[in-house]
């Protein structure tokens, strides 16, 4: 029998139909049991006799595939890629798809509500009013606002697109390949990673977490930044380092943050103790509709990989020469 | 001596310039010196001797004019003119301004934004992770709402044209005077409000407090609509009936709520028990930008009527014909 373990949840909460995708293609499946994010050592435990991976964000290192010698698949739900150990998972023979554009629309539009919630200070007000204190606090509008955006990739695109309607004076950003395309589509300035701390009232990173942006923003780069900037990460845990982020903003500096993405998730830190920094628990992607679509995609791949038909989303060969040089 | 009492605040914080208007044309000024909206005997007590006001939102009763025999000019900062008895003010001789287009794309992007964080559940998430709790949330992206919109003027309007670029399936309008323009730049449904209430998946208020807005929206409007529906007010206070909303939110109708204007302001009522109730302190204009302009506005029109020049924002008659017969 063909063993598929699903490690994402929740999964097939809102639609059926990637369970009745796995029930139809006759194969044994189990939902994550412990309904929370693995460990290494939590998944390694539970892989042995697992054909396939229907996978989240978790680490699925050289020593979970260690312990997984039946496994021939690992079907991401979702785009980042640093879980993976793609070298290991090459030379194991073990097949890795993703679902590289479901997921960008709804963390594109959570980023822009992220943003103007930040500039008007509404969760401070929020909590201040919970409290029963009245302050009208003032804000900045996206079109009085330099906009610093670190990579243009999927999601960082749609950001540009769905800020233009705003009005943006002047936009800052960078990218390991800029873009032709977008630069004659918005008035971008293309600039460095240093330029962007320094000149930005708002920044918005959405890179891919590798060697190169592994705590890409550290003390220096916060203290760089305005003292009254505001930053935003949806994209993955540990490119801000989050001590550092506590202790900077404990401090006063930056006026808000808003972060949905953590470097141990569920997360628990000290941040939580920053009322002006907006936690939310990785919802990027929680839109119901891009969810269903990434749940169905990386399932359906998967039942293609057990039917024998051709895949139509591995992991393209750039992504493994990412992990390969460390860029 | 030409006598001006500002009773909206805060004034003149970002930017000195309209105080350095009133100190160029040589006026007594006095900012209300209790810094808070004042109430219709609190401002009572202080006209005897005012030649103008530079008003924010309280109430300019007949009975307050009557205490201000000098009176000849009310400056609004701001568009609604609620609190102003234009009628009174007619009558005893009162020119009436207003900055209408200022606060406009403040509002309009606050309401965006709010619109965002509440599809999302991102105040709860945030206050459950503050609190240490870690729920993925399951939210809706725009592109999968039905929204409607009630009243489509300057801000309305202006919450439509910054939807379109993320996608609006259904969008339920109603106005009491349907606009061709609109229609012809967006797909609308125009609709009766009750039908905006039953059908909508997020409503957003653009009226101004009228005696035909006055508890627009009571238990019934609330109890026909969604059990998940969200609701954002940004327009006035007074319009939904905060009472009954906290009732209908308590029993676990409607899954968000953000509101941002009070029948009674400062707000401290029991809304402040509904965590999935957002709560701001009237900051739908108080964009740095919008402000200062809505405050530039109303002081140089003031400095007209001082300098007997021609005014250029006056009330039109149409505003008094809506209090006139209660439209």
């Amino acid at each position: 029998m063909f063993n598929v373990l699903v490690t994402t949840v929740p999964f097939g909460q809102n639609n059926l139909l990637p369970i009745e995708l796995l029930e139809t293609a006759g194969v044994n499946y189990i939902i994550n049991p412990l309904n929370k994010k693995l460990t290494e050592n939590e998944l390694a435990d539970m892989v042995s006799d697992i054909d396939l991976i229907i996978a989240g964000t978790e680490v699925i290192s050289d020593f979970v595939m260690s312990k997984a010698k039946r496994l021939k698949m690992i079907s991401r739900v979702g785009i980042g890629l640093d879980g993976v150990d793609l070298i290991a998972a090459k030379k194991r023979g073990i097949s890795v798809s993703y679902t590289p554009d479901a997921p960008a629309p709804a963390v594109a539009e959570l980023t822009i509500g992220l943003l103007i919630t930040l500039l008007r200070s509404v969760q401070v007000s929020n909590m201040q009013m919970h409290q029963g204190k009245w302050n009208r606090l003032f804000g900045k509008r996206i079109a009085d606002t330099t906009i610093g955006v670190i990579g243009l990739g999927r999601i960082g695109s749609r950001v540009l697109n769905r800020l233009a309607v705003f009005g943006t004076p002047r936009l800052l950003v960078n990218d390991i390949s800029p873009s032709n395309d977008l630069s004659n589509k918005f008035k971008l300035e293309w600039v460095d990673k240093e330029t962007i701390y320094k000149e930005s009232d708002a920044i918005s990173l959405h890179v891919p977490l590798t060697k190169a942006t592994k705590n890409m923003i550290t003390n220096k780069e916060l203290r760089s930044m305005k003292s009254d900037a505001i930053l935003i990460n949806t994209c993955r845990g540990g490119i801000i380092n989050e001590k550092d982020l506590y202790n900077v903003m404990k401090s006063g500096h930056l006026s808000g943050a808003a972060i949905d993405v953590f470097e141990e998730e569920p997360y628990n830190g000290k941040l939580r103790e920053i009322e002006r920094c907006i936690l939310t628990a990785h919802m990027g992607s929680m839109s119901v509709d891009c969810r269903t679509r990434m749940e169905i995609e990386a399932t359906e791949e998967a039942v293609r990989f057990i039917q024998n038909e051709p895949l139509m989303s591995e992991v393209p060969e750039d992504e493994y020469n990412v992990q390969k040089e460390g860029l």
